[in-house]
């Protein structure tokens, strides 16, 4: 939780830490401002001190709705630094920093750096910030040994409250997406508009987008919608030219967020317009089955990965090749159990080969439950998500209820 | 234009340029392979070589798709790898990386850095790469010194095109605002619904994003829609409670892109519903006679630097402060007359403090001419932008048009 923030500096001997970038679809800025629309910003937190954030002129106004202190940036005099620097922007902006830091009496020790940006001009800027302030250390980290995917990693009830408002839109429009494709007449094995046309898969992934704007959240990672061979392979994300052919197994895996970059939700279904052949139904029931175990096994406090051998263990006694065996394998079990999602999509706690023991369910995580499995050679593929939570007191909650049931009936 | 990167890599010294990140919502990258949906590759280019993507196994079928040379990520073992670095996962990375390097015949010299990336994280990987290869010298680049940015400046015709159906788009998308808006009635001043409550501000922008979804674009950097004292702040993007006031200056900047974080386009008008205040009108009246001025002394080849001075000129000859006379002033022309735009909202040729003798509207530039007045003390601004492109033979397009005019009458 964001109030760990200043014990799990000490715990890593941080002695301040640097956000920098965009104030939206920017996780570290967003948890630490609230979202507001500036295009760069830079916030300095001293481990035993107030956070400063340091705006644009023209960006004042949402700057100052963040209720942080705030300090406009042009109060460092730029030509004189770049002059200071011979004309190198790179070095004045490395200036600019020190200046900053040192005003917040950061004069050494070790600076945590984080937020979105472009990778080559910010390692040109701290590697010169480092050797401005010698003194300083900068420090990087990676996955759940972040400070920030730490402090995230539990959420409070507001957060939670916000997951599970996004999880309720969510699958009011994946269930406004099984209406509108069982509101379609079937010719010749497959769904025809009213004008007689294939309805393809670009035209229902337009419509989803629509129900998204409708409901005034964000997709900004796309939405896989992919049937036969696609479904096949778990990030292809669907043909837009395919058509919406009978039979044939559907994974629609739909992650949003809050418009501006805020929390996410993640849901899958796999669904068979029409019938389920025997294949893929028998498929379905083995991926549900593990689904089932899976969420029933759930307990508070466990390492997650523990859910990734279990379902490992299941895939394995029904007879699926699994990513435990051969980490090089594409057809069977593929990917890991779930994930932590919040700000970021991808967050800690994680399941799979990168998880460490700080990944656990503890009170506050939120997490996704997604076992599939993938035949791209069979043409067909499965994977049964939902979001769950770790309540305060312990107990695990879907985020958001929706029939899991795989065939979805249209008219002969 | 990107058949120029081999040519600016001999030109800056580069050895080789790596290009990090999603494939989505990530200029450098979409740039290179055509923004397919990847959540994380890398791409490595040699000078003298051919590129190589590579992409994680899930994402076999998008990496394919690019057309590029491709290798599958786990062909390095990561478990070998994170024992050799003592289970340290950056430097696991950074040995991964000198395998790619190594395996593409790059032992040495510069390298360039580019993508969009959590900075802590990628700032330490970068850092531990040239430890293990000390031969090596990783290079970031700063705004137009930026290879990336040098190549994206010049625009080939299909990039062009496509900015040209974004400005199609996104003038349509404001023609049906302006008529969603004049379809409201009026009572006590302000525009009404049908239920009789005030339409607000926010209603008006979910709208926005409706219709932009319709047409099946994003708007990842969201919309400014401010009224009054917000359209006195350049980048206030408007509050949403904020009711929509008769006579009061709107300024609407809207900047949406493809789907997939493509080429964007970027487009203001301000209006007044109803009637236009004198003091309104004068401002306006000034801004537009800059704006046709400006747009009138466009030349190719011409520093666009040159621009934002003339826009200085012109708005002091009126009597306004402009930022030219002070980088801190808040009323008064307070920011520059434009920027290059494509797959970066804001990218080179650049017109403000920060431009180089780079940044010039050669053939192949798009760019905005934005000139505005602020005055949030007197609770109004006026910024007019249209988009503009150099086409070969060095004529200036206007890349969309729709209509400059203040008032947007309404029904009594």
């Amino acid at each position: 939780m964001k109030t760990d923030l200043h014990p799990l500096m000490r715990q890593r001997s941080l002695d301040a830490i640097l956000v920098t970038g965009p104030g939206q679809h920017n996780p570290a800025m967003f948890y630490l401002t609230g979202g507001g629309h500036m295009t760069h910003a830079d916030l300095i937190l001293p481990r035993d001190g107030e956070a400063v954030l340091y705006y644009r002129p023209m960006e004042r106004d949402e700057a100052a709705a963040t209720g942080l202190k705030t300090k406009n940036i042009v109060d460092f005099d730029w030509k004189a630094l770049l002059k200071q620097a011979d004309g190198d922007a790179v070095l004045a902006t490395a200036l600019r920093y020190k200046a900053m830091l040192e005003a917040q009496g950061i004069t050494g020790g070790r600076l945590g750096i984080y937020g979105q940006g472009e990778v080559g001009e910010r390692f040109a800027v701290f590697s010169a910030l480092q050797r401005v302030m010698p003194g300083l250390e900068i420090v990087g980290e990676s996955g759940s040994d972040s400070l920030m995917l730490a402090a995230m990693m539990t959420k409070d009830e507001a957060e939670i409250g916000r997951i599970r408002a996004m999880g309720k839109i969510t699958t009011a429009v994946v269930g406004k997406t099984a209406d509108f494709l069982t509101g379609h007449k079937v010719r010749d094995g497959v769904l025809v508009k009213p004008d007689g046309e294939p309805l393809t898969v670009g035209e229902v992934k337009r419509k989803i987008n629509l129900f998204l704007a409708e409901a005034g959240v964000e997709n900004p990672h796309g939405t896989i919608f992919a049937i036969g061979r696609d479904a096949g392979v778990p990030h292809s994300t669907g043909t837009p030219a395919d058509l919406l052919e009978l039979g044939k197994t559907i994974v629609f895996d739909i992650f949003p967020c809050e418009a501006g970059g805020g929390y996410h939700y993640d849901f899958t279904r796999t669904w068979c317009l029409g019938y389920a052949p025997d294949e893929a139904q028998a498929l379905y029931e083995d991926v549900l089955a593990v689904y089932r175990q899976v969420v029933d096994a759930l307990q508070p406090n466990a390492p997650f990965k523990d859910f990734q051998n279990l379902t490992c263990d299941l895939f394995e006694a029904q007879g699926h090749a699994t990513i435990r065996q051969d980490t090089g394998i594409q057809e069977g079990y593929v990917h890991s159990v779930g994930h932590g999602l919040g700000l970021n999509l991808h967050e800690s706690p994680f399941a799979g080969s990168g998880a460490s023991e700080q990944d656990v369910l503890a009170p506050g995580a939120v997490f996704t439950i997604e076992p599939g499995l993938y035949y791209p050679s069979r043409g067909m593929g499965c994977r049964i998500e939902d979001t769950f939570a770790v309540l305060p007191d312990g107990k695990i909650e879907r985020l958001a209820e929706f029939p899991r049931g795989l065939v979805l009936p249209v008219e002969g």
